[in-house]
């Protein structure tokens, strides 16, 4: 006989979508604060979101959130696959890490963050590590507080605890179990591609081109793609985000630099995979744990595939060359598909993360791993983090830094207090190759079509596959659903391989 | 001996500052649905203002607040004239009104106004009043309990307790005595312009004038007159409003025709009157009563004194008219300071209240007021609003109203259940004319500075007179203080015929 209907889980749904209803404003007051808050609204704005957390929080963490989960879990079944429990156990797992988390830890993390920032930001700008040193040291020993109160397996590190926030059931170990071939066959190719007789051209992105052209380009590959505008804005801010408050609703920003337009390109790409992943969530289930996107892992996979598989593909550019001429004219003489697919294309190790290529990218990301896992463990010492840092650049991509600015202070990440997040960067990727794979398995022409403009079915399969879930499937069961396979660094070197050796005349 | 120091009141302004901070929160998300929000947001957006809303209204309503401010009104002397008095003195206010209201009918109104606008706003379309009636006598009715539940005084009347969330401390009453004589003299001037022997001429409205050129004239010109947009914006929408978060954050919109920048000019200049007013707010206060304006009049007196007093001035445009032909290049050949002059002083009784001129304006707010009053009393029925509006119209504009989109069905105001509203645009108004003689007497030289592009002294004696008090001091007693007398129609009329007698060649 079933049980009654049980008013304890309306419940959880509503207190659920209260919190959610907060968290979709401070999403939207995110994204005014970096595209059009005036420069005196910044101490207001902390505040506000300030009272957004604390409110978001003592709901998760609120007794009667509590009572009604031990209610709901005496009547769920929690293994089913359905709604319901899922929601139960996404919602179990956000209430006891919230009530494991004093406010007075929470509070003294954001301060400390805020100000961390602002040292970090002073830091860079002088390229003096000494002076953000004491704000990181302070940062890390916080981090090791938080993950205390979170807790981790028994064979863990105190790494696991934080990465959770990002990527659930993600431990250091496993990440190393996927990095650690990953970047032994990424050195190889790299020495093979730095030995190469040939390289791509960079023509497209010699040209200097007006940024509203640019933008309108960029817009048109965006509709293009299924970005959908009457639920969604692009503008411009320093770095490219995706932000906004739900699926009906998503503020994507890119970049412009006067030459560069595959950057401008790429970043828009990224961003609205972003963003077609937040469009494929189901407004019915926003504000609970189903309408949620299920990790930074899986949101990066849906960035990285447009961005890479898609926007850096030759059959891509076989449709999109020609879009230049319309709004570029003449500059673009001679960039024909070769030209374009080239720049896109080129690879060059560099010191700075955010404009690596596909090639290097992971390398950086991995580096920072390595470096947090070692932080956060005590085997490394803030204070011997630059030199630390200058010998793993030096030895896994060959380049020498110069200083710190473009060094180990480039990324803000941990001026955030945000330990455990950057290898989310590099799953993603792992998870885009693999994704990618299933998909053209599944989808037969799927690649050739986008020499078509044919997008549709691409996207129709990650909304089936992926968005449509939220956080009904963890990452790991998400790709097993998906691939049939457990995550592993065949698919992206596969990928690499098959693209950077013909371009390289390899 | 005095009183120990009181936490009471401390934990007072907290509250205060923690239901100002979601005030300020709401502010952000109005401006943002107007003017850059995708048109799928729509659904999810009126969720979080109605979250926001009930937030608030519970921190104000709590017997929390209450409590403390039974224990601060047995320690302050309430008649002080000091910021603590003050706070105490509008709280109670406040939170003696949101206690009066349940919460119920709070939500019937929110979900009627909702309806009612979607309804109006196809009734308007199709000029079907009709269509609207149902429902304006729905929100006609539950404006009669609203009243009732937060009652009136003795000799008053229903409207009187409407308007207070308006203007404090007006009543139907006040009004109409400030006003009859008002109506009167106007009626007088009007008749006299009618039958000039001359008219100003509209010529610098016949040209149409890009609209990027138009926006960058209104930026100057707001800049120039003392609008910091390091502490705020200026966008575009359909209709013009000043909104967003606090002091430090202030967003302004306005609109443009093709022809008639005057239009987009003292939109703008009206909208910069609100602006500077919040951002003359003292951010110290922010979030408690001394932090916000006093009434929606006050802030009126603001708006209208920049549109009016300078913006339609012959010294403003002394100023102005060069400036035009840097924005506007060949295409304003001919256009002195007297062709600028008239053109933003053209007279013509019209139709429509939002594009009424500065000689007609008042009579369509009077005919408003006079309806709503009598809609509220139960001497008129929604049934025969068409036929009494239409007759107010061609007795006191000398117009006949062709249709109920040009006629009853034109405000939005009814829609939102925001009876009582209408007058504090002429109290405004009445206002900014008292206000700007007080201003005269007090800096010799004035209007003549604007001439010369000085408008600073205007503003620093607004900012020390007016803005700075926020809640302090009640409209009357400000009223009071800044001019030595009370509100009086004779300001207004003195300007009035000052300036458009000789411009009618009387």
């Amino acid at each position: 006989m079933p049980l009654p209907a049980a008013p304890a889980y309306d419940r959880l749904v509503a207190i659920s979508r209260e919190a959610g209803l907060l968290g979709s404003v401070d999403g939207l007051l995110g994204w005014d604060q970096e595209t059009m808050m005036p420069p005196g609204g910044g101490e207001h704005r902390a505040r506000q979101l300030a009272l957004l957390a604390r409110l978001r929080h003592e709901r998760l963490a609120s007794p009667e959130l509590g009572g009604l989960l031990a209610d709901c879990e005496g009547r769920i079944d929690l293994t089913a696959d359905t709604i319901e429990a899922a929601n139960v156990r996404a919602l179990r797992h956000d209430h006891d890490r919230a009530v494991r988390l004093p406010a007075s830890l929470v509070e003294e993390i954001a301060a400390t963050a805020s100000t961390a920032q602002h040292v970090w930001a002073e830091a860079r700008e002088a390229s003096d590590f000494g002076r953000f040193q004491p704000w990181l040291e302070k940062t890390v020993d916080l981090c090791r507080q938080k993950a205390a109160c979170y807790g981790w397996a028994g064979d863990g590190e105190p790494w696991d605890a934080l990465a959770e926030d990002y990527e659930p059931g993600c431990t250091a170990a496993g990440v190393a179990e996927v990095f650690t071939p990953l970047r032994d066959r990424l050195r190889i190719l790299l020495e093979e591609i730095t030995a190469a007789p040939t390289r791509p051209s960079g023509r497209l992105d010699e040209i200097e081109l007006p940024q509203a052209a640019q933008m309108a380009f960029c817009r048109e590959i965006a509709e293009a793609i299924g970005f959908d505008f009457s639920r969604g804005r692009l503008d411009t801010s320093t770095h490219p985000f995706c932000g906004g408050s739900h699926c009906d609703d998503v503020r994507l920003t890119t970049r412009f630099h006067p030459a560069m337009v595959t950057d401008a390109l790429s970043s828009t790409m990224h961003e609205c995979g972003h963003g077609m992943y937040e469009q494929g969530l189901l407004y019915e289930h926003a504000g609970t744990p189903c309408g949620e996107s299920v990790s930074l892992g899986i949101h990066e996979s849906q960035s990285r595939l447009w961005e890479n598989q898609v926007g850096r593909s030759w059959s891509f550019w076989q449709w999109a060359a020609p879009r230049l001429a319309p709004h570029f004219g003449s500059a673009v003489d001679g960039i024909d598909a070769r030209a374009a697919y080239e720049s896109a294309n080129r690879v060059a190790p560099g010191l700075i993360r955010v404009e690596a290529d596909e090639a290097t990218y992971n390398m950086h990301v991995m580096i920072r791993f390595e470096l947090e896992r070692a932080l956060l463990s005590g085997d490394l010492a803030v204070a011997e983090l630059p030199e630390t840092w200058n010998g793993m650049y030096r030895e896994y991509l060959g380049v020498a830094v110069p200083d710190d600015r473009r060094g180990c202070l480039q990324d803000i990440h941990w001026s955030m207090a945000a330990l455990g997040y950057f290898p989310t960067y590099t799953l993603g990727t792992l998870y885009s190759a693999q994704f990618f794979e299933a998909a053209c398995d599944a989808i037969p022409g799927l690649a050739e079509g986008f020499a078509e403009g044919q997008f549709a079915p691409l996207l129709a399969w990650l909304r089936e596959q992926i968005h449509r879930h939220g956080r009904r499937y963890s990452p790991r069961q998400l790709c097993e659903r998906v691939t049939g396979r457990p995550l592993s660094a065949e698919p992206l070197m596969r990928h690499l391989e098959a693209k950077f050796r013909p371009l390289h005349g390899l």
